[in-house]
């Protein structure tokens, strides 16, 4: 059986198709266009693209989507800051009807993703499972007991907007202080800033041609150098991750906590100081056992091989 | 089939048993000791009071037992800051001991009361549901798609070391800021000791004795008479409530919110600004679709039932 899956990004879809034992066979990408009605064109030409990379015919026996937004369990885009165009658009019943029928399976992207880091990734093997995408903003997806969470909605694992500071910056969801303003690619360019502006950080400074120019990438590529400060700045970062991770850990108790998303780049600069302040938060309450932190193992490609996976087999039924 | 629960609290432990249709036929009491070998005696005494009230015989087919702490899957509990003298004691093991090999099932008390709730009581019938507990403390339980979550040590549903204010209340815990700090009712108390001094809250002051020695139960009786600055204060608390609900929504997409513990006698008092802040952070973040929330129906004996029902049969196979 194959199966094709495809990530929608607020600029590109990334499309996959995956042959019997999960593994990629060929790729494809297109940019997002603005519209409703576009975005299923080209997820149907993405589709048609694929197959006829693979050699042709219509071999594909489901197609999987994942969506920057809120997706309801009838596989329509409710919410979607960074793909205004498509809210409202019944993406898996108006692909399936370009395709001919074929099933579709639409979900989260970040739940898609992980998804994939449980079935094929990092957490291949474990039970209970927190995922979190760390990027331009924060996505998650839960495991518990082998079963992806899904909530009443199909909205479960939006972590990013955990308030953990209502005195804190402005987000674009309206609230202040939500976890994605300080854990995520965003907020590392805002922590870098803030030193910048008391004197500290020249080498990012140099890098990013002024302080009010500097971005998360900026401080990757000091750190990378060996840039003291662009380090000292990560782990901030990582200590705000700890924080929103340790009140996950509390409320949902995983045993394995995966980061992925852009920010993974970071590596152990990052993953180092998650690791010491959660083991710090935990033992603090007293709680016993511990909790694994790793590093996301299918980069930019999960959320289209989670998409996949979804469309291949339901998810409430694995081991 | 009859069954006994056991709800330990940090000074006396409930006991009920129910008939056939989960109906509470007789109820004891009893203090609750200082050590954990004194703990099981009276965890037995009571088992054979309850079957000795019933009118005498061995007729209760399972014994359940809910424990302010955190409680492997193993029914020993592991950490319990109200209950030191007990910690690492394996309750389940040695009840069972006691009684001849009975069956005996050992959980955390919230995820007791929240199985209560959920399959006798406000949330009946639901399938994704919350369930918090207001008290001295913060705690929780979580049934996603009709099934308990635990978690993979069992600790799932510790809701309330949830941070909220990193700058905020040190914690017993450690941490700074959990959300029990705000919307307890050691945080009303807190809330309103803090109005008080700024000269606002005579009636409160009054019926404390003094500022400092405002308590909650202290703000409950003054808004019962009507006092406006009473109201405000638990006005205040509802909205650190609904921040912590927001937050827990995003995370984990119930549809029905069950709000119970000592706090729910504030009633309407404290539900609607609660119902009514959650509205207005659910909405911000352009989240479609709504959240009931409910007042508990069962009241000091939730935990008793649900530690009944959970050991009558298993949390994870209800549809």
């Amino acid at each position: 059986m194959v199966t094709v899956g495809i990530d929608v990004g607020g600029t590109k879809c990334l499309g996959v198709l995956l042959d019997d034992d999960g593994r990629v066979v060929v790729e494809r990408r297109a940019p997002t266009p603005e519209t409703g009605a576009a975005l299923v064109e080209v997820l149907a030409d993405v589709v048609a693209g694929l197959t006829a990379d693979r050699g042709g015919g219509t071999g594909h026996e489901a197609v999987g989507v994942g969506l920057p937004g809120l997706v309801d369990r009838q596989g329509v885009l409710r919410a979607a800051p960074n793909l205004p165009g498509a809210i409202g658009l019944k993406v898996a019943a108006e692909l399936s009807a370009h395709l001919g029928g074929a099933s579709v399976a639409v979900d989260n992207d970040a739940t898609c993703a992980a998804w994939a880091e449980f079935r094929m990734g990092a957490a291949q093997g474990r039970r209970d499972v927190l995922v979190v995408t760390l990027g331009t903003g924060i996505g998650g997806g839960l495991i518990c007991g082998g079963r992806l969470v899904r909530g009443a909605n199909g909205f479960a694992g939006e972590v990013g907007h955990m308030v953990v500071n209502p005195g804190g910056p402005q987000c674009p969801c309206g609230r202040r202080g939500c976890w994605e303003r300080y854990a995520s690619g965003s907020g590392l360019g805002r922590l870098a800033r803030e030193r910048a502006r008391l004197g500290a950080g020249v080498g990012m400074t140099e890098l990013a041609g002024s302080v009010e120019a500097i971005r998360g990438e900026h401080v990757g590529v000091a750190a990378a150098q060996g840039d003291e400060e662009a380090l000292d700045v990560i782990a901030s970062l990582g200590r705000w991750v700890a924080l929103g991770l340790a009140n996950l850990v509390s409320i949902i108790d995983p045993a394995t906590v995966v980061v992925g998303g852009g920010l993974v780049v970071l590596g152990d600069a990052l993953l180092t100081p998650v690791r010491e302040e959660l083991t710090r938060l935990l033992e603090m309450e007293g709680r016993p056992g511990s909790v694994e932190v790793l590093a996301a193992l299918l980069g930019e490609r999960a959320g289209a091989m989670g998409a996949a996976a979804l469309a291949r087999s339901p998810a409430d039924g694995h081991p």
